[in-house]
C-alpha cells in the first residue's frame, strides 16, 4: 500500500516523525499513530511527555558516561560496589546486558561507541581521555574490555590496551568461548579454537 | 535480553510508554527511544508534539466521518468529486487505500469498524445510523460496499442491505475475484468459484 494520500496534514506530520525512528516504515507508522489517536488523550500526552522529558532532562554520570537521572549514575554512587573494577563498553545497553547478569559488582565506563573509521569514529570522539584520566587518578586495579567481538571491537581493544598497558593495572577482557546451550555443531570454528586453547578447569565451571 | 537494569527512572518511562504500542517489545521501545535519546532537542520536541497535536486538534468530518483537519474533509468539500456516489468503508486507512489507486470519484463513509458480536461492537457502535441520514436526506444514487470479506464484513453489508433496500439506490459492493498478479494455484478455492460464476468479458479487462 502506497499511502500518499493523507486524510489530514496532522496525521501525516505525526506519520511522518514516526517514520523517522528505525526500522519503522511508513506502513507501520500510521499502524501506531492510529492507535495513539484512538487513546485518550492524557494517555497521548504521557507518551510525548515520556519522550520530551527523557531528551530535556536526561543526564549523563560524570563519572562512567552512564545515563542517569542525576550528575553521578546509581553505580558510580553505590557504595558498595568495587570501584577498582571499571568494565569498559560501548553503550548505554551493554551496562544493561552485563547488569541483568547480576555477576558484576565493580563499576563502568561508557566509552559511547568503539573506534571504527569507516563511519568516521575516531578516539577522539569516544570517552577514552576521561577513562585514562580515571585511570591515572588512582584506586583502579583492573579495567575488563568488555567491547563486541568483531574487528572495530578489537581495534578499540588494541588501542585502549596501548594507552593502559603503562599504567600498574591489570587489563582483561571478556572470556571467549562456546556460549552457554550452543551446540558444538553450530559454533564457528575461531570460537572453538580459541576455547580448546584457553580451555578451563572444569571446576572452575562447575563451582 | 531481560532488561529490568534501567540507568534512569526517565528512560524506564520512556520505554514503558513506547512498549504499550502494537508490535513494540520492550527491546524494540529501548532500541527506539535510545535513537530518539541521540536526536538534536528540537528533533525530538517535534516527535512529540505531531502525536500531541494530531491527538488534540484532529477532526472528524461531519459528513462521512473521515479524519480531518477540519469540520469536513477535503474529499467532502471537492466539488468535483462525484457526492452521489458513497463509498462505505469500515476505517480512515481503506479511504487511503483506495484513493492510492486513483480509481474511484465519488465520496466515503467511514463507519468506524464493522458489526463484531465477538468483540461486542453492533450497529449503534458505528456511524450506521448517519449513513442512513446521508441517504434519506436525498441526492445518493449508489452506495458501494467496501468492507473486508470476512464473516464480520459480509454480516455488516447484509444490515446495511436489509436497512437500505426500501430507498431508491443501487447498492453495490467491489468485485470479488483472482487478484491481479496471483497464481490461479494459491488462489482459494471460494474466490475462484466466484470468479468463474461472476466471468466478466474479455473485453471488460483490457479496456
Amino acid at each position: 500500500m502506497n499511502i500518499d494520500h493523507f486524510p489530514s496534514r496532522l496525521l501525516e506530520e505525526a506519520v511522518t516523525e514516526f517514520s523517522k525512528l528505525p526500522g519503522i516504515g511508513k506502513k507501520t507508522a500510521l499502524r501506531l499513530v492510529l492507535h495513539l489517536l484512538k487513546k485518550e488523550q492524557d494517555e497521548v500526552h504521557r507518551f510525548s511527555e515520556a519522550m520530551t522529558r527523557l531528551r530535556d532532562e536526561v543526564k549523563h554520570c560524570r563519572l562512567c558516561h552512564n545515563i542517569s537521572d542525576s550528575d553521578q549514575c546509581n553505580i558510580c554512587s553505590n557504595i558498595a560496589r568495587d570501584h577498582g573494577v571499571v568494565c569498559v563498553v560501548e553503550n548505554i545497553r551493554d551496562v544493561m546486558s552485563i547488569e541483568n547478569t547480576q555477576q558484576f559488582r565493580g563499576v563502568y565506563h561508557v566509552l559511547g561507541g568503539i573506534i571504527s573509521p569507516m563511519d568516521g569514529i575516531g578516539p577522539s570522539d569516544l570517552e577514552i581521555d576521561s577513562l585514562l584520566k580515571r585511570v591515572e587518578e588512582g584506586g583502579i586495579r583492573e579495567v575488563i574490555f568488555a567491547l563486541s567481538t568483531t574487528m572495530e571491537g578489537d581495534s578499540t581493544n588494541f588501542f585502549l590496551f596501548k594507552k593502559l598497558k603503562g599504567s600498574n593495572i591489570r587489563i582483561t577482557t571478556l572470556a571467549r568461548g562456546v556460549s552457554v546451550g550452543d551446540e558444538l555443531e553450530y559454533t564457528d570454528e575461531l570460537t572453538l579454537g580459541r576455547s580448546i586453547v584457553n580451555r578451563l578447569l572444569y571446576e572452575q565451571i562447575i563451582s
